[in-house]
């Protein structure tokens, strides 16, 4: 079935790791080779499942004699297709290509509550981590949708966001150490728990965000903060789009880092949640929301709740914000809490959208959406954007809905949506990575010296093209 | 007294950008070639101040065509030797070296208060941008002792650090975007005011900090805050040097995000301060002292006094501290200020001393202080550890005096001093770069295949070796 040099390094991978290490089953290996959205089905030739650094070394060491392609794979909830094969790879590499598993390197190595860092191999669930902070009242601000099943190395690697990005930053801020295995199976400690670095290149920051493209990333030191003494939620209901950066203005003057997260939802996704989960939100739907934390280090949950009533009170009174509801109740909030991280499970399961995921300058936001939104809907009768995402951050989820009427147009409105973004100097992937999906578009719209940059920066670390091939930058 | 080719470029450029823009006179050039500590005086052949972008570009492009080298100069403030030519360079580099002069980019672009962003080309001086800043009542929060003259450009190329890092990070979390001119004279505009950015690898991340030697930074985005509406000061004294953490701890837990700085200063700095400025601190001097900064975005400066003083009062009790003042009038906090940031300047006035600028895991801090005095006080009686520094971050300007016992010893010194920080886990260039004065250093202590991805680094971008050569990595 295989080319002799590729049975030789199974087999040699099989004697120098063990059986239950390298699997070949064919639907284990299918598998492993579907995207999380399961709209790509790749292909390879078999999934390895490494216990350790020095296994990670020992693959890279095999596949750089037989030059065999390495798919790097965590929790596989890659929106982008970045952790699986190329469905569209030719044979010739689809019968060179392993799938990489951490999932077995899932231990915390240390917590360190006093330089506030914690060590994690790459294959620990970021709940995990979550909570093993927490164990030592410390809070790893990381915190996304997929959080019960995402792992540390695909953050790391896909530099991912989420909800707290606003006040703690992306995984990048968050990351302060990396162990990471090169192309060739050599090993990069670059594990180092300091905040101040100017030690040469930050390595560092180049291996965050890379997306598997320059090196497997097997270790990590993240930063952890102390936890807040209280955080009290609101979803309050701005006037109209035009009265949500107002909002945001008063509440970032009033509490600075004390505001934790902004996120803004559109009435579409809200639909959506209704209609497959029967959840609702705590007061009534308009066009838009805004679900927002109030963090304090000193303060109790109920004085905080009483700030935050004082800051509202005012904006209701100007018009600003029409309706809000304030809690401080811990399973209140997991309520408004679970109806905007249920919104994208909701979707999916209602038939899924066209899917963008985009950032802008916070100045032009909501010029954007109002332009954007007024441009497909010209272009194509009876799509629906289903808005949500990072108001804060300037980065919004626009999806293209329902799926019936958006998916036979995607590219055109892939189309549409970027070449805006474009256009007000904003990116076309902001926080889920470039993956598979956005190569080409990355090359349409990078300007030359960019993607010669990234050329020049993969031929550094992967010459021989072996590391999710095709991704980021095509040689 | 030029080679052919050498005096061909210098008229090709006096041609394109003008005689002013560049200057050959000997002792304009030697000026430009002396470091800021006034201890290297390097050579080259001409100085060139270019007004643009585009100057710079054919700047570069000259010096392409005739392998010219590129020194970049921001301010000159560099404390390792890393804005000025090589004294030790052959006459041949000499021959053919061009030190390029951002100072006359100058021009603040544009303030933008709602995205929450600032566009400065690269030589706009700090205390000027952050001027800009709180002109629409945002805060700049870079900030460091050279505020006065260092420029936008080396900060930015240096990732440089400073007071507030505890709450605002390093240079390089404040650049969003960065325009870059090539060592071919190419121009990488990558500039974005975005805060999540994942399309592509993170360019901008890597030139932070490159020191001039992958690319020359002409403009910069940066991001700037919320003012705080509140700031109140405190100096206080720690028992003793084991006292810091729990008192850093304390402070850390009660006030999250609120503590915007936490400066340890030991009792020499302060006795070169006396005798060379005749400044004293508010309290009387001990072996330790704290001086500390609580930032409030709601409250009034009495409120947050009065909270600051309820936090150290049981500390006070408990035998943590055992002293302090603490104050929000805006003369004595800069009087407290004035103390810690005119260290420098008096300890250079007084004869100067053998500078370490380190930083390790903030859970070893106390214990590596104490083992070093001893280590160095053993090894050449005499020497006095001068200490001071961001004890939040872990870093530490970890200076040997007096000069006339420290200086002949210098090199045993710097490898007393940074083999102790290795063996911790630090990092022997924490916030001034590495310059010239530490290359050789980073050779001896980093790994074979860190030194190797910095070399890929190089190349990928420098091939010839151009710009600031001999810096970070010898080729």
């Amino acid at each position: 079935m295989f080319t002799g040099s590729v049975q030789k390094a199974l087999n040699t991978l099989e004697t120098q790791l063990g059986r239950a290490v390298v699997i070949t089953d064919p639907v284990e290996v299918a598998n492993a080779a579907l995207d999380g959205r399961g709209r790509r089905q790749g292909r390879a030739i078999a999934l390895v499942r490494p216990g350790s650094t020095e296994d990670v070394v020992t693959v890279l060491k095999v596949a750089t004699q037989h030059q065999l392609i390495v798919i790097t794979q965590g929790g596989n909830t890659s929106n982008v297709g970045g952790a699986t094969p190329e469905p569209n790879a030719p044979d010739e590499e689809a019968e060179r290509t392993l799938i990489l598993q951490l999932s077995r390197m899932n231990r915390i190595l240390e917590v360190d509550p006093i330089n506030n860092t914690m060590r994690v191999e790459a294959g620990v669930i970021l709940q995990d981590a979550q909570d093993a902070a927490a164990k030592v009242g410390r809070l790893l601000a990381l915190s996304l949708a997929a959080e019960g099943s995402c792992q540390m190395g695909g953050v790391i690697a896909t530099n991912a966001g989420g909800v707290h990005v606003l006040r703690y930053g992306m995984a990048r801020r968050q990351v302060l150490g990396l162990k990471v295995v090169t192309a060739t199976g050599e090993v990069l400690d670059l594990m180092r728990g300091l905040r101040k670095d100017n030690a040469g290149y930050s390595l560092k920051d180049l291996f965050v965000g890379s997306e598997g493209t320059l090196g497997i990333i097997t270790e990590a030191i993240l930063t952890i903060e102390p936890m807040p003494r209280a955080i009290v939620s609101a979803w309050v209901t701005p006037a109209s789009l035009d009265h949500v950066e107002p909002l945001f203005e008063a509440l970032e003057t009033a509490c600075g880092p004390g505001l934790t997260a902004f996120e803004l939802i559109g009435r579409a996704p809200l639909a959506s949640l209704e209609a497959i989960t029967g959840l609702t939100p705590p007061i009534e739907v308009a066009d838009w929301q805004v679900l927002l934390d109030l963090s304090d280090w000193q303060l109790d949950t109920a004085e905080v709740a009483q700030r935050l009533e004082e800051i509202l009170t005012p904006l209701l009174e100007q018009g600003i914000i029409t309706n809000g509801a304030v809690t401080y109740d811990e399973s209140d909030r997991e309520a408004f809490w679970q109806c905007r991280e249920t919104i994208p499970s909701a979707v999916k399961r209602q038939g899924g959208n066209v899917k963008h995921d985009i950032s802008v300058p916070r100045s032009q936001l909501t010029t954007f959406i109002t332009d954007t939104v007024e441009a497909l809907q010209n272009a194509f009768p009876g799509v629906e954007p289903s808005i949500f995402g990072h108001f804060g951050d300037g980065n919004l989820h626009f999806n293209v809905g329902p799926g019936a009427v958006a998916f036979p147009h995607e590219e055109a409105i892939h189309r549409i949506v970027h070449d805006r973004v474009l256009a007000v100097g904003g990116s076309i992937a902001a926080e889920h990575g470039v993956g598979s999906l956005k190569t080409d578009e990355l090359a349409r719209t990078k300007s030359p010296e960019e993607l010669a940059a990234f050329r020049a920066l993969k031929l550094a670390f992967d010459p021989d093209n072996r590391l999710n091939p095709g991704r980021m930058i095509r040689l």
